[in-house]
């Protein structure tokens, strides 16, 4: 019955087969815009997923941005909000002013509109709390005062519980009288009297099973509650681990009070993953929309720290003035030593800091990691010295130069390896995430270690 | 209802809140394992998770993996092998041996079977694929037709298809009678006569429906059907932006022939957003398992081209050895330039590699982008140009050095950002993927940048 596509058919540019949103609608949106044609533009965003009328937003000017949101406003379609990048929703939310932006939380899951209230600043943020209405306010500041980035801040106040004694068809009942359910849900959560998670019952079992069947004799009881101040990372871990599509939440004391659902984890995973690159950098995910002041102050922080290594390294090269005055090739020379450090640390970093997130590497395997690591840098670094002090050599005509330089590259490839992996286990042991400050430490080591190891090498054997 | 745990909770270690296996249980399997005690294995490996167990192979060491895989071979849970590192997994394979490989597979859904048997070298796959069940064999087969990182590769066959003009009573006694169900399932997909997907019911909505609701009235429409060959990048990114739960896949003729579920595509939305971070270095995700000798050898293939590159760095600053042979000062100060310039660029490189990715960068607003990433490295250039310069000058005493490496700061900051951003936008266009080789360009455009600037500006001014 399955008939793999022809070949060809991978060619063709079928719809939907590019990331972002088809350039004819955006020419079209732009034009209704600029004509001032508020009716075709919210024809248009009719047309639209809430996530494309989100990339709308971002593909547009900053004047034409005003007119969206104005011409939207009447309908603004809350779910756009939460798709927005950082900067871009700021400017919205500001755009659309107390009365219409608390209308759009409102409208939202509680976990959602807690983001967004979050993200607001502070006066800000009592006027909009202030205009929303009072229930789904006091559930947003009871979400507030959950640590930021626990599972608190991620869950859906509205559950689905059911007791054990109850039978499928009991439930079906209920369900379909269905008050203060949640817009979606996955699972049945089991509790007992007190409230407290015993079990579950994935929906698609639920509805395979006939009506008398009692849910005790159905629900799976192979679950760990998430404590409401689990840190969300780990919420993520277990999703993913487990294969769950929805999770109950509990407070200090076991008693369900809230679920957690994978579309809001899918985030949280997407940007632990990137996380370490984007951290690394030290660049917000956001930055494409951000203004320009603020990217480059933000920005600047990073550079500030790499150009305080940059002159410590450069402080080592100045030890040997002397050394490079007699040969200038070494100036030549020294940056390849260095550079090639660098990079392999980063491999074995980059290595390293993903298999801590993943609990593949802790202190049962730590010990044997290093050695790998040590090897592999060894292996690289006798391949590498060969390469480079032959080239060397042949450049300056010098073989004490090739032999300096090959024995440099050695020592440095062996040092990063070792170096990238036990700096972030270091920095994991002492409780500091690795990811962000990692990278800098490394090329430090790397820089130092490849103009130290060359220059003196140098100095003691070729002057 | 909500109580928010007081704050010293937070401090708690409580069970589950760390990334990973408890380390007793790690030393209780260990023992068991020396011990050769394999009811002992048994009875620990009951107890956990099958993704603990997982990550229990991965924290051992090769030896006590042979003796885990002998104590688990009659009971071997088929569900951790998805969840191990490549390397692990083929170890695991290899150990298992063709029938229980084979009998592990065909308990598996079959995008996961289709998975590592994808994986498998040639002549092992075939042995493994003869001894599956002739049913499954056939499924698995036409599933390694499609090309890979395609929707095909990642969907299960089984689906839940039924007709608009069914009502909820009829669909619950088909469910009921649960004939070729998938394991797992989360939405209705509705059919025409021609099997063709015109609609969808999510589960939690179809079980608040009354018995006698027709199909046509409660499915949603707004879905989009996934192509067998569309690319799992671009369906991890439709399953994020429209937070599905699952999705329909059809032929080239537009029939139903599987559903690709979440978890599946949190894998992928994973590996895509860590992809730059690990392809940028070159380095596989599964690398803290794999052997020493393949470990190196992959990594070298980077690393030889940063060699390369490395060297024309070094070739731009032979051709000012002269110039350095006066100013020892300016080999001690020429790294810092070009070091900044790498660390500014890849600032705006990761932001350009995430916004094409995700739709946000388009030719749309590429220009505009451009110039903003042009203004951020004026800003931050005139920043440290001031402050490397009174460095410089101090240091060396010399405020020609100052000027010079100051102007070359700048220089050197503005191309960063603007060979940043256009770097991937060029690739892109070109339709290479940006992430792998985005980073190599860019750093030898800011080296060389950085190198030739300084040298050549104090090679007119300094001298």
């Amino acid at each position: 019955m399955v008939t793999p596509p022809p070949p060809e058919a991978a060619d063709d540019a079928a719809p939907g087969d590019e990331v972002g949103l088809d350039p004819a609608v955006v020419a079209r949106a732009l034009a209704a815009l600029d004509g001032g044609d508020a009716d075709a533009v919210r024809a248009i965003a009719r047309e639209l997923h809430y996530s494309e009328l989100a990339q709308l937003f971002g593909l547009i000017r900053p004047e034409s941005r005003v007119d969206l949101v104005d011409a939207l406003r009447p309908v603004f379609p809350a779910e756009i909000i939460p798709q927005l990048d950082e900067a871009l929703r700021d400017e919205v939310a500001g755009q659309l002013g107390t009365d219409d932006l608390a209308r759009a939380l409102a409208n939202l899951d509680t976990d959602d509109a807690l983001y967004l209230i979050d993200g607001l600043e502070e006066t800000k943020r009592n006027q909009v709390l202030l205009a929303i209405p009072r229930a789904i306010r006091a559930q947003i500041e009871e979400g507030l005062a959950f640590p930021e980035d626990s599972a608190g801040r991620l869950m859906q106040r509205d559950v689905v519980a059911v007791p054990a004694h109850w039978d499928v068809g009991t439930c079906i009942d209920y369900l379909r009288r269905g008050q203060d359910l949640p817009d979606d849900f996955y699972d049945l959560f089991v509790v007992d009297q007190r409230h407290r998670p015993i079990g579950w019952v994935p929906l698609d079992k639920f509805v395979r099973a006939q009506r008398a069947t009692r849910i005790s004799d159905l629900q799976e009881t192979d679950f760990e509650p998430i404590q409401a101040d689990m840190e969300q990372a780990l919420v993520a871990r277990m999703f993913k681990d487990r294969d769950l599509t929805s999770a109950p939440v509990v407070d200090a004391g076991g008693r369900l009070i809230g679920t957690i659902t994978i579309d809001d984890v899918v985030d949280v995973i997407e940007s632990e993953a990137e996380g370490g690159l984007m951290r690394l950098s030290g660049v917000a995910g956001s930055d494409v929309h951000a203004p320009v002041l603020s990217t480059a102050r933000l920005r600047s922080a990073w550079l500030l720290v790499n150009l305080c290594t940059a002159f410590l390294a450069a402080s080592v090269i100045g030890l040997f003035e002397a050394s490079i005055a007699k040969v200038v090739a070494l100036a030549v020379l020294m940056p390849i030593c260095a550079s090639m450090g660098g990079n392999a640390g980063t491999q074995a970093l980059t290595v390293a800091v993903r298999a801590l997130a993943t609990g593949q590497l802790s202190a049962a395997n730590a010990a044997r990691i290093v050695v790998k690591e040590g090897i592999v840098g060894s292996l690289n670094g006798f391949l590498f010295a060969i390469l480079t002090g032959a080239a060397a050599w042949l450049w300056f005509q010098d073989p004490a130069i090739g032999l300096c330089i090959g024995a440099a590259m050695m020592i440095n490839l062996i040092v990063a390896g070792i170096a990238g992996v036990t700096t972030p286990i270091v920095l994991d042991r002492f409780g500091i995430d690795p990811a962000p400050s990692s990278a800098v430490i490394l090329t430090t080591v790397t820089d130092v270690t490849g103009f130290f190891a060359f220059l003196g090498l140098a100095t003691l054997f070729v002057l």
